[in-house]
């Protein structure tokens, strides 16, 4: 690592309905502990860059309603440092946000962007990887770092990988590619050449905002607005004027595409075991071990016989008893309970859907 | 009919552990609405009787822990009707002590015995048949009414039909056989000449008492010692102290069996349907109905997206939420909730053995 300080944001967005009804509006999934232990997953985002970057260099931006949770969380983060985006604007606004905030206090920063709700179990393997991610943006890529694929996943973005950066670790990014069709990401998988596009971004924010006001203009001038505001007295009411006029866009498909095709972003491979929790039977994929592949999460009293490839989730303090099930997942909390087969859990959102329809505010 | 009296005695017994979560120690399936409705089973059985039977000389025998309950159920039996046992005896103690208390009243009373537990929609058919019963019996036969088979049950006993009775409406048994295995059970739907036996009866009391007399003599005079002293201040010392002696009996094996054998017993064929629901997947054959085969219980809202053939008692209060389920059963109480494949429903029993064995009072 060379001589700039390594600062982080965390974008903790997203509500996670297919991992209803333990993700609910009030409490999203990277709140909860879905990965076993007791960190939740936001926690664990933190635990995973804090050796390189102390708590005064981190930064969360979330929703006005998750603030408090958030912070609750954190303990170890200055309260400023937890950022309530006024309304959600996807992820360039709120990535943006802290790289304009850093740069005002510290022009020469790399800042990483690393989502509050994905899985990686070995955090020395990806922090090796993050140093290496570090030095090429030292260097003024805009980096990303790309997760190598395990199967022909047509649910991510594909990062397509050029030549290897003459004075850095990494690649140059040929071309970033929306989420393909089975076939298309076959190929992908079997080219060797090709990672998953995980929104995992490290740049120096100086180059990054460059790349803001060439790419997104108005954007670039409403946050720099709001980070010269900042650490003065009108801080709340500049952000709330501000941030209602920002252009909604994403990280990937307002900055990183275009760049790419000028040459200026770098990859480097993401050598770790990697998950992105979308759905409880990803989960129950994370989770299973031994011969029966049963993973039971909670701490509610249980009962199973002859279950295989079941996930129960025992949080609403009741007995909960399974017997003969077969690849199904059982949710239970407080005020609601969930049966839905591993091969449906895809479909949890239409639930959440109804639940929107019917106005019922209580199981949302 | 003839003059006599008729009398009926309601046997609530049994604990229904293979409808566990909803039937309890506390609270068995007889005192649940699981017919769909508002009235229980056992208020049901009453129910179905009452056109015949006014309820003072309606009678339940029922355990101890369920006196208070049964009463409730039935404010309008008098106190004493409800009759609790000092201990479970099996059929015999049960129905014989009945039969002694009405015979001290009324020696020339017909008695009729109906399970607490059994679903039969229509009480008009079921009525017409226990006329013809109660003439067979007022001719001196022990009479059963048999369930006219429609399917090869290998979990119930048979009865197999004789001659027609030369003096009343009914035919002989030649006898009574036990769970068949499969072929056998076939075999006996085929032939068109055997019935179900629910361990439904009607006799005369003095000739059901006589029968006791003959093949259980020590549990008639305990029997008869206790009635003795029914309406006088000794009852509950009386009933207490000989109860402990009472063998324990079926009414089925320790009086029928043999009294076929010497040609006393006749059987009506119960032309009415009829349904013993012994597991969760009877009561989902018993109710399903439409398109889907769903059937939904329980007051607590639901949401079903997809589902076939499943059975959902939603009696805790909480949302249930089902999606793509096929087959399956979801009950949630308050405390506990089972899922479990239609299949293997009969292996609920299983899970209750396995909660006395951690000795688990709190969700017997």
């Amino acid at each position: 690592m060379g001589e700039r300080a390594l600062y982080a944001v965390v974008p903790a967005g997203g509500s996670g309905t297919r991992l209803w009804p333990l993700s609910r509006r009030d409490a999203p999934k990277f709140l909860h502990a879905l990965a076993g232990g007791d960190r939740s997953l936001l926690q664990g985002t933190v635990d995973r860059v804090a050796p390189l970057v102390p708590p005064e260099r981190t930064f969360v931006v979330t929703g006005t309603a998750h603030r408090d949770a958030v912070a609750a969380q954190l303990p170890e983060l200055p309260s400023g440092n937890v950022v309530a985006e006024p309304a959600a604007r996807n992820s360039a606004p709120a990535i943006g946000l802290a790289a304009a905030v850093v740069a005002e206090r510290d022009p020469d920063a790399v800042l990483g962007s690393f989502a509050a709700d994905h899985v990686v179990p070995d955090a020395d393997a990806f922090r090796a990887v993050l140093r290496d991610a570090v030095a090429a943006a030292e260097r003024g890529y805009l980096v990303t770092i790309g997760i190598m694929p395990t199967y022909a996943a047509t649910g991510f973005g594909w990062i397509q990988r050029g030549d290897p950066l003459p004075d850095a670790p990494g690649e140059r990014v040929n071309e970033f590619t929306e989420k393909p069709p089975a076939e298309l990401a076959q190929r992908y998988l079997d080219s060797g050449r090709s990672l998953w596009n995980a929104s995992m971004f490290v740049w120096r924010v100086g180059v990054f905002l460059a790349e803001l006001a060439r790419q997104l203009p108005a954007l670039h001038d409403g946050l720099t607005r709001i980070a010269k505001a900042w650490d003065g007295p009108d801080r709340d009411a500049v952000l709330r004027e501000a941030w209602a006029t920002l252009p909604a866009a994403t990280v990937d498909d307002g900055v990183m595409v275009d760049a790419a095709r000028r040459g200026r972003v770098a990859v480097v491979p993401g050598t770790f075991e990697w998950h992105d929790i979308g759905d409880w039977n990803g989960l129950a994929e994370l989770l299973a071990s031994g011969g029966d592949g049963n993973v039971d999460l909670g701490t509610a009293p249980r009962l199973s016989v002859d279950d295989t490839g079941t996930l129960v989730a025992a949080d609403g303090g009741r007995l909960v008893a399974t017997l003969g099930l077969r690849d199904v997942v059982v949710v239970d909390t407080p005020d609601a309970v969930l049966v839905v087969p591993r091969d449906r859990a895809q479909d949890v959102r239409r639930l959440v859907e109804e639940l929107k329809r019917r106005g019922d505010d209580d199981h949302l």
